[in-house]
């Protein structure tokens, strides 16, 4: 698959994973790896977990309007950066989102998150 | 100066940069530089800043909402993400954006742009 490709998947399968089995987000975060949410650093994945699963809302639907992807430097690495629209329970309009991931290979043929910032875009 | 205050002080630069003397923007980058530009993938210093400065658009005032950065991983190197607002001229309403920079030190003690990713986000 070519990095565009490998991308938008993991994208939709990490957003697939929290919009519906949102405890299996440890999985993407290793101990080194860092979130930023909403301006909130966070370190590891324990820490970045709990965080996840507990935000106010329990349902949501991410849905992405843009994936873009560039090596990173670091070996095998990728920055992948999205926009797009997130549905919280109860809302009649959808929150729009930025959010970036560098992503680093894992020895079994994956990635782990090594960095995760995530933003609102406030109207 | 703590990286969240270099990385205010690199962006408000970048942009003061942006908005008054677009032709100096080429220092920022170097031949491995990447931009992908509202999904234009654009690589190398000379062609950044042929796009760049043949934007549809002479005058524009980037306002920054939010600046988040973390280390890359890459030696001394780091993430910033920036939401903002971009007015252009003879618009009414400024046009929403993220972007992201990834920088690497330069052996003068500076940064060059290895990474730049820019989208607006439309309404």
């Amino acid at each position: 698959m070519d990095p565009d490709s490998v991308a938008k998947a993991f994208v939709d399968h990490y957003y697939a994973t929290f919009d519906t089995v949102r405890v299996n987000l440890l999985g993407y975060y290793q101990d080194a790896s860092m979130l930023t949410f909403e301006g909130e650093k966070i370190q590891g994945a324990q820490n970045i977990y709990a965080k996840l699963t507990s935000l106010p809302f329990q349902q949501c639907k991410h849905h992405t309007t843009t994936v873009d992807c560039q090596p990173s430097g670091t070996a095998g690495g990728m920055l992948v950066f999205v926009s797009g629209n997130l549905q919280l329970p109860g809302e009649d309009h959808p929150l729009k989102f930025s959010q970036m991931f560098h992503l680093i290979p894992t020895s079994t043929g994956s990635f782990y998150v090594f960095n995760d910032i995530f933003r609102l875009n406030y109207a």
